[in-house]
């Protein structure tokens, strides 16, 4: 497809994050799965509920631009979730398993605050309010979501795996 | 390998980035040479030479711990990059496609920052002073360069796609 307007672009990138939280819905179950720590394993739980409901905003966002609800492969999104699947098959004590769900958990955050933060200048800029808005919720739950990793690794994971050396 | 310390998982994110900017060597001189804003140009081939200096950086740490000069595979880059390459390949007009590429270069930057953040929280907990700072001195780069790449894309690249449109 060539690209015509700013409006592709931002056609563009909503197509890839629609797939990319769609495959992230099937990793998050592995990764609560492969956990140890219940703060975390909990935390994966309650990131795959709120994806269901970004997903979801990104079909009324289709439905605004009256654009089918149609992804694009996003490669970048199946080599960060391959990243966590070797997290998952590493050997080790599970703190530091946990250790390497979260960096590679941390990963994805990071990716998706790239995608929305795109998304969001561009809805800024071609005026579409509404879109705007359902961009910044799904936006504020993934900084929050990487946030919420953040200290679960230096409040628990991090200070248990240094009492594990100590031993 | 299994994981035994924390240290162990600093050394697997150390050999992740390692391999991943060394993806980055390859692919940046090719976005120079198929963006069209001069200033965006001009950006990729900057942080080519900042990306020579992080690697060097890198070796450096590797040194300090003793360990070889070895990455891995970076299966999150090479999506990260393909995702790029695809921008190259879009049907459009430059300025569009420039904006494709600023997207798929700040999601690049932001799995550094992801990366370099989680090591830098480990070079802190595990008292690597000077490890902690060259990872910081990274850190900080990648977080300039993508505030560069979105000064570029709303100062410049998308008020000359927005007039595009207008023509």
């Amino acid at each position: 497809m060539a690209l015509n307007t700013l409006d592709d672009v931002f056609l563009e990138a909503l197509k890839d994050i629609y797939n990319a939280e769609k495959q992230l819905i099937k990793a998050l179950p592995k990764m609560a799965k492969a956990s140890s720590t219940p703060e975390l394993k909990e935390g994966f739980k309650m990131h795959l509920e709120e994806t269901k409901g970004q997903i979801a905003r990104i079909e009324r966002i289709f439905d605004l631009l009256n654009a089918p609800h149609k992804g694009k492969k996003c490669k970048a999104m199946e080599g960060l979730i391959e990243e966590g699947a070797e997290a998952m098959e590493q050997k080790g004590s599970p703190e530091l398993i946990d250790a390497m769900l979260i960096a590679a958990a941390r990963k994805v955050e990071h990716y998706e605050m790239a995608t929305y933060g795109t998304l969001y200048e561009l809805a800024e800029i071609l005026g579409h309010d509404q879109v705007r808005t359902l961009i910044g919720d799904n936006l504020k739950e993934e900084v929050a979501a990487d946030a919420k990793l953040g200290a679960c690794a230096r409040d628990i994971v991090y200070p248990a795996s240094q009492s594990l050396a100590a031993r």
